[in-house]
């Protein structure tokens, strides 16, 4: 059997017997001629039957969406999809008639709505449309992980089930560990910090569970976490170095893999500034209050508004869709959060923002035991269930800081999707559980 | 202040002045010197003090693992690791003086036990010779992503947490999802197989639980799954092949990029011949009835001693350190197995042994709507839980097929670790769900 061509090099094998196989995207029957668009991973291809179509042909009987082979030879066609078509073809169905998709796959926008896209996501997602937002999401954690190893960042996988729910507390999914409690982890932090100790740069690539009560665009109960954690820093400025080239290998690797997918979404990548804007959270502050409508002043932390602000303030003063604000307030950041220590009320942790909402939040750690304990006696909280998170810390552990970018959240900013939903294959939230 | 240097390139900066900076691994006071060594994640440098030690120089108080920076200028000295060492070196502390690990980490065995191992996990793993598994999975998993990559194959990130446990039924973690009740995915096969019909080519790595009751050497209620499916297979060779390749990239990956782990560890990754070996079920166990001492024939599959034996057979006969064993009776293979069309008894499915044992489990699928509910009636099963399942087929799937690689598993067999656990970053088994 001749091998299989694909739709994206048909235009290569003009003049030649080949073979193609994919989806039957569209039949349209014209009055001297029958239109098989064909589409396969790499895309659509163009079968051309003569009307009538010849006795015993199964291609009039057969519905969008069967799965068939086509033998022919290609011909060169300027109006074809690549410029080349395939004449005289001979169509071997693969697997029996489909049934009906939700909605019609060919055509250019997709009108079903989000609950109903979803239900039938398994069918859904081959619309070219929506399918693009996940070759984005290969392509950016493809750049990730290439950035990282180029970096010299181990890539690691850790448990998802733990022992207590240190890092917040709420929003737990509770699991039965062969009759004890557990749960799902909410994030790598304990052990990306932990092999800091042993690897010095760590990145992990992999799902992490919030029971989020909130039923909003934002918000799933499962996503895909970009981590990364790293030792020898001098201060969180560092980190921020290393995530600015995470997020410029993820644009690059976007940019450069998935072309047509981004073409059709109608998305840019962003430029990423080789030195992003930076400004300090009580400066961000200021400067939203000396400016008419606003005074966030004296709030620990900043809200959406802040952030559309100061991304929109970010474009016209720097030309920049990306702004790190740092210094956040201790009050709003984690226990392990490492203070200013010419501010001890402001964090040395920051937050990323791309086109005016918060993408990753970072930041420099302690990681000393006895600040560790202090932080802790600060906050009123009992050290005792951080004992195997603490223990780390009485073995020498080097300055060290991380990030957390959230794949989905990237992802639909890129892409402007208004719903998280839409760039995450098979969303898990309040509601939903299937498919 | 000037930059850091690593410790494996010491030598290329002779005659300078450098700052390395990492942990303490091993201080040694001789009459006349004493030697400091530094561990960072690039290997061992040799820092050098004159004796007496020069007075207000904190270096003799600081025990092993104290976190340290060392200025001083590089010495070409042949003695030292890599060649060069530094004189005259300044010393600063990161952190204040460590604890002691559970054993002394700069001793080049491990002579702890696995339980100490394990509890102390944050601390041992900083052992050269304990952290060498996991550069050499790191590396493996790098390879797998390059080649499934270059073969056209998009990663995918699919649901941990699943509505019913529709693959096996037993084994599996059950969980409170908003109040309701829902799983932990033992495996993404429905997933994959769905999305074969949006990319056609898929890969996934990400984490796996099992229930397992069993407490053994092999078991892991979480580990590493190297998945992939494909789309337009002939049957399950084609599967095969790509197999082969992913295996052949890992083997490479490993060898290339972990090269120093291997050597610590003396494990050589195994030579991939370009076509694998294969036999089938019915004729291994011919083959293995016709040697005395044992007859499989008739059991519905290989035993771990008829898998050693046929290891042993695979590398005498064919010089192959891994054999593809295929044709596995259908009694014994899920439910969406598919049939080999010419003997219906048995599957076109397969495992791939290597080094005598089990290390992949794949094969060809069922595609069609109708095949399904005939599998699953012929079982005695009630389609109705499988309803999200069987969906996706009656919309178009084309011949597909895919595999599994147990990443711990790879790497203990390459490594020759007697236990799993040894080369899992963090365990959760039976007993263990710390740290």
């Amino acid at each position: 059997m001749i091998s299989r061509v694909l739709a994206a090099d048909l235009p290569r094998h003009v003049g030649e017997q080949v073979r193609i196989a994919g989806w039957l995207h569209r039949r349209r029957e014209l009055k001297s001629v029958t239109f098989l668009i064909v589409r396969d991973r790499s895309g659509l291809a163009q079968a051309v039957l003569p009307a009538p179509v010849p006795a015993g042909e199964p291609a009039p009987g057969l519905p969008e969406e069967t799965v068939i082979e086509v033998a022919g030879t290609v011909s060169a066609n300027h109006q074809a999809p690549g410029g080349a078509e395939l004449t005289g073809p001979l169509i071997t169905p693969l697997s029996g008639p489909a049934a009906p998709p939700p909605f019609d796959l060919y055509r250019p926008s997709v009108t079903a709505s989000l609950p109903t896209i979803l239900d039938h996501a398994p069918t859904t997602l081959r619309h070219p449309v929506l399918k693009a937002g996940f070759e984005i999401a290969a392509a950016s954690v493809a750049g990730f992980r290439e950035t990282m190893d180029r970096l010299g960042f181990t890539e690691v996988h850790t448990p998802k089930i733990v022992e207590s729910a240190t890092e917040s507390g709420a929003n737990v999914f509770g699991i039965d560990y062969f009759g004890r409690p557990a749960y799902l982890a909410q994030s790598p932090q304990f052990y990306k910090q932990a092999l800091v100790g042993v690897f010095e740069r760590v990145f992990e690539v992999g799902p992490v569970f919030r029971a989020e009560p909130h039923d909003t665009a934002r918000h799933l109960a499962q996503y895909t976490s970009l981590d990364a954690e790293l030792g020898f820093i001098a201060d969180h400025h560092d980190v921020m170095e290393i995530l600015r080239e995470a997020v410029a290998g993820m644009a690059a690797e976007a940019g450069a893999r998935a072309r047509s997918g981004l073409a059709l979404l109608g998305a840019i990548p962003p430029a990423v500034p080789r030195r992003i804007p930076e400004i300090h959270f009580a400066d961000a502050q200021e400067l939203i209050a000396g400016h008419p409508g606003r005074d966030p002043r004296g709030e620990p932390d900043l809200s959406p508004a802040d952030e559309r602000w100061l991304g929109d303030w970010a474009l016209r003063e720097h030309g920049s869709e990306f702004l790190f604000v740092t210094g956040y307030p201790m009050v709003k950041r984690p226990f392990y959060t490492h203070p200013d220590p010419a501010r001890p009320g402001y964090s040395n942790g920051f937050d990323l923002l791309f086109r005016g909402m918060e993408l990753v939040t970072g930041g420099q750690r302690l990681h000393r035991h006895a600040d560790y304990l202090a932080a802790l006696a600060e906050r009123g909280e009992d050290p005792r269930p951080y004992a195997g998170y603490l223990q780390v810390f009485e073995h020498g552990m080097p300055p060290h800081g991380g990030f957390a970018i959230g794949l989905e959240r990237w992802t639909a900013r890129l892409t402007g999707a208004a719903n998280v939903r839409e760039v995450t294959l098979f969303p898990r939230d309040l509601h939903r559980l299937r498919p």
